[in-house]
């Protein structure tokens, strides 16, 4: 049986602020007994769009770098390495968008838990935040290549921007 | 935007029968203007029914044998490394589920398209084969480790037959 | 010639107590003669019922984790990734259970002991315990994905309690 | 000393056509003498005006494709993994562009050498097309998902159609 | 409860011929209700003995030769790379001796059934035997660097044959 | 389009001294309308220059190192292995030379700023020195073996001299 | 003990014709009972001599092409990627360097003997040559990049001209 | 030319106070004008002496441990896992060996120096020893899998002292 999940979703603004990750009862939890459950993804629409606003802005702030979307199962569902990134850029902008959608916090905020650098597959540096719908981080916004990771953040976030107002 | 996507589901017999991946329009196409899809996803609680099945029946049978579910992403889903089974059956189990999933038919049947086995991560030896919903594979099941790849895909079956009369 | 080992096991609360790896005579001391020794093993059926109690628990706690078991040689004997879990769970759960099994102690315990974490395959964070049987870790179970590491490790707890009755 | 090159640059139709690498002299073959030569690369912005009409002619085509663009050092430029394209089209997609322009020539004329097969990073299935600039490839194209190698060579062309106009 | 296995042992000998992996019922199948089960494995007296005998007999034959043991896990239990060996040796003898152990047989025998080549890990070039206890394969000799797999495949005899008189 | 590039450059004494990257209008930033740039690259008659008065620096001072020297596109352009040089310097060269094409400075300068360290591919030991042209990196050059990172720096210094005159 | 070795060097000319491993006593089999044997090692001079001259013939003959050289250890004594050449050329070099060392004969003369591709690090088309020195190969020339493994093959002869007359 | 060397080698023991890498004049720096220059490798007989001494020394102190000995190229001479050791135990084994080798002191004396922790494939856990011969580290000794890593250094050099006499 397919489940039809309707939960409101957790304002954007919301989870950035409270960071951690929601627990509360979710289509995942509902779904004990049926063998397929339905998951929340990030459209390839909406990471082209993304792609585009961040590296529009990278562009305006003469910033040489590669932005990355990693989705909640850990696949890449974008990378645009934008013209004189360093090659150091396609690997970092991955894993602090691959960090982001674990945690479902910025990167940023997950710095100070040194704990979780461990882990493979994680960078702990400024510049990638989440993606958020329905409560649960659907993808994570991973940005590397700028002077400083404060940055590569506001570029992501620059990519967020771009859709955030469709998301709920 | 969320999407609610009410496609009635092919049956998953007819899929087997028909093998290749049916591009008919589907929530992912219907998702172009909206940041989110929802995608079906095989359930955590299905998966150890079908591991339980596929161990059951080789305990039955007295195959030594390693059973994978590896789902629409890539990510694995489920392993389980039966008693005395040879450590080449990990990955073997691993692979088939993979590429079961990849191709929506089970590997038996892929077999005779060798040029796909240059694709890294795929095992076109048989005993993978789809679990499909909605008319669309959402994961694989590979069984390695029997002396043949009938026995695999048998074995294999048995676990999907655990879960078949739930699925739509 | 193949020996028969009949040495008294150490009660795993004892284990747990103690932490380090036991060096008493051992089957393995014992066979320096024979080219072949017997080594305890855990089953896939108990396998099995530690995933069911883990994934049960978890999601009676809300909490989307994966569940790994690695046995001595290293190998994987049980995958099972939960409901909405991170993509960095897999890896995690694998690496705790790695970890648990190669120094006989809760990875809680080891976390002080940072030097370790140099040695590729481990990782220090709470959720990995050892299951021991006849002194020595045969198995362990780790448990990625709670919001703390304690959660994790209370649920791999969980799941070693489902076989606890029965080891020796 | 920094060339200026100002070499005419061969059409891609005739590229595409005469297929084989050019080895006319070049401005690398000018170099000799200085320490800095320059190279034609793909700008970021023409990568994502591809990967837009890859997408677009996908959903057009009802294809789950991954498009991947890999430049002449071999670094991905871009990945944008379509809706509901299978786990295997990512590296299927890079290694057809990596394909491409390793040998300026479509995947689907090198297929007939499968000698080529063994170099690590190859993959000789049709869907990666070179993109050139005077006369030597700057970048791959690779499309991969489709159910056969046509079609992912199709909407490859579709996506070098949409800055062909400006290439010289 | 642990199991004490005494099932008679199948005369190598006859492994050796037969080939095929016995699926007859074992300690592993006996298991299904206890929660540890007992695995025979190669002790690392036997396993130097083995390596000190491949080497001797490779001197004196004056082949420069790696010879491997892989237990049923996959672990590695040894690698002696002799002098002069050539580099390509270390991993072409690790990759016999899995192969042997993995599928009960020689790699000489497995030569014809070049599906198998697929599974990560293998290598079906003949110099790998495996080591039978119990009637079931416990490790996997290999031996790698000699001009012909023959040479390869009888110095892992004369290996085994260094502590097979103990084997039951 | 190709754009000619003639922006002046900054001396590499100028970089070495300032350090960071910079972020000028450049080539790529003016290239946002066309589909090709042009990138400075380090020439291999360059880098055999350089590997030249590396080796016999090394020599004369009796110091046994690897040098490497690695692109913006994070592609190896030469590796040299000394005579004697120990295992571990193949791969400290190249990542030092990695690390100072990536950010612009030498390994020495940014080795107060470890959280760089996390980033796959660098190395924040002394011994890796950028080459600059037109004001941006273009290569790094990079020494392992030496007892102290200051000798392989002046190592890697030894090599920059041999093309620095040329360089603009 | 340290045995000074001072057999009579087959002529590299002999080697190339017979092919095969020499298995004759060497050194290394005399060293049986010493702790310490001497092996014969290629200078880095030399291989700077070797690189050289590939590189100036490559540029006579308008060719883009890495060349390798890999010592009989299987470690990478140099690399050096030519102008333009493809982002497949390192590997392939290097590959064919390896398996030119590893079996003693030139890659053209071992592609006739496809099973050995199966060994890791292989790479059967044409364009590696070993490099012997008192009968043994010591060291592997390969080169990746022209349009036939012939003109490849005839570059890495060029280099190997360039120390030959110092052989011994 | 064959250089023949006959440097009077440096005491083991003076070596393990000293420390350091000597970089006095050898037979490699002189050899700067021959292709070919000599090597003192360890041989395979020695290896299986050293790895046969400390199994012993293990069983008798009752610890499961691995050794592993890493020759001067970084290629791996010889892996023995000890009966029962851990999972962790074959590459702390092979790191600390490789580490011993490539600095040519004591893993244990290293450890104050964690910077060099960062160089790929190092551990700077006690339990490794260098191996000497004319002064310079030829090998390295490198032991895993004991509570602490001074009894893994003291089964080390039970491993060393074995071929000690002999050494020069």
């Amino acid at each position: 049986m397919k489940l039809s999940t309707r939960i409101a979703a957790a304002s954007l603004a919301a989870l950035a602020v409270a960071g951690g990750i929601t627990t509360a009862a979710t289509a995942q939890a509902a779904a004990q007994d049926a063998p397929v459950v339905q998951t929340n993804v990030l459209s390839a629409d909406a990471a082209l769009k993304i792609a585009d606003a961040v590296q529009k802005e990278a562009v305006k702030q003469k910033q040489r770098v590669t932005v990355a979307i990693v989705d909640r199962s850990g696949a890449t569902r974008l990378i645009l390495k934008g013209d004189g990134a360093g090659p150091q850029t396609e690997e970092s902008a991955r894993r602090k968008a691959f960090t982001a959608v674990s945690f479902g916090q910025p990167t940023s905020a997950l710095s100070k838990n040194q704990a979780l650098a461990a882990i493979p597959g994680t960078l702990l540096l400024a510049g990638g935040i989440p993606v958020a719908s329905a409560g649960s981080p659907i993808a994570g916004i991973g940005v590397g290549g700028a002077p400083s990771g404060d940055i590569d953040e506001a570029l992501a976030q620059a990519g967020l921007k771009a859709i955030q107002g469709q998301l709920r």
